[in-house]
């Protein structure tokens, strides 16, 4: 029997290997999707090609797309400065500089338009609505919308069998991911989580995704293995 | 007063640059954007470029976004051969090979993206669901939702200003559209329809895209200026 296939979003960060990681504990032939899309810290592409070469993705596509063209976010090349020592913890700053104007969708679009050639099922992401940098395409409410309108967008969907969306760290802390993602054999030491680390990868330390995979890391007990010894 | 700002998705066929002239008329500053997306008619961006010069479109944007790396689609190079001679009138031959797997939603996700760096109010599309070739994502139900997730989407729609969608042609006839054209000073020897033309341009004359504009020219009396004197 031929396995039942998952596109699976991959940045190279640490959720969407965890994303990766469930994917293939819940029995998919992995489709890994990773977009080249102007940002600042694209050692994160290096990263995704490890990631998925070390958890078993039968395929890894990267896409050049470059959404610098369009502006708008300190994440991109060319942009503002990434805002530093932001206060993570209570999420009370709003949508910060580094959201890029509607990456999500352009993304899940992407994965969507594989789903349906490559006769996949679902497709995963590593989005998270707790320990996250307060996107408004990181919410919930945000992937119901989007599983929508593949429904109506698709073959798939006319059909009767729309791509479902996986987002299983949803609802999951920093720690919890971590944990989840140890559980299942992920090497931390291959993802890269900072908006803006220096031109051989190392992180910064102090940007609002350094800060809450550093929480996350210390909320267990453990030293974050990017760090090195 | 500056004037309000629209995104104007540009194919470089009628259908688009009928949309982009009444979003002109409408009083909006127009930003075309067009996509290279691997079509094998991509005489149309030359088109595109035409047609945004001559509208008096502010600016005009092509994208490179390879999607012929997912497959799927005859319309896509390396795909299969356009389907030719179908019955368009009666629209009963379901969804065609010539769909390209959530081309629409990519485009409408990129198109977002650009509306919220921008400040741009709407985007204007020029989909049909009366004659046209059968696509799920041309439905008046597709743009709802696409307008409910870009709702969430965004900073915009967060902040209770949501990007609208404007699809002036959705509910008209080809001839109507090409009648609204010409109101409008749409020069349509500019623009280029065909899904299979001619290393030089020229269109296949058989498509179901070839059909649907020979028919409509033909039903108020015109003869298509894009097939010469």
């Amino acid at each position: 029997m031929q396995n039942r296939r998952a596109i699976c979003l991959l940045s190279g960060g640490l959720d969407s290997a965890v994303a990766l990681a469930v994917a293939r504990r819940d029995g998919y032939e992995c489709f890994a999707l990773s977009v080249r899309y102007g940002q600042r810290h694209s050692v994160e592409l290096e990263c995704a090609a490890l990631v998925a070469r070390a958890l078993g993705a039968a395929r890894h596509q990267i896409i050049d797309l470059d959404l610098s063209a369009f502006g708008g976010s300190s994440l991109l090349s060319g942009g503002a400065d990434v805002p530093k020592g932001r206060d993570v913890a209570t999420g009370a700053e709003g949508i910060p500089s580094t959201y890029v104007p509607a990456r999500n969708t352009v993304f899940l679009a992407l994965a969507l338009g594989w789903a349906e050639a490559a006769g996949a099922d679902a497709i995963y992401l590593g989005v998270n609505a707790v320990d996250y940098s307060g996107y408004p395409d990181c919410r919930p409410e945000y992937l119901e919308a989007f599983f929508q309108l593949g429904r109506l967008a698709t073959r798939r969907g006319v059909e009767g069998s729309p791509v479902r969306l996986e987002a299983p760290l949803l609802r999951l802390t920093k720690a919890e991911i971590i944990r989840l993602g140890l559980d299942l054999g992920v090497d931390f030491g291959l993802t890269s989580s900072c908006y803006d680390p220096s031109a051989d990868g190392r992180p910064c330390g102090t940007c609002d995704s350094c800060s809450i995979r550093t929480r996350g890391f210390a909320a267990i007990g453990l030293r974050d293995p990017r760090l090195g010894p």
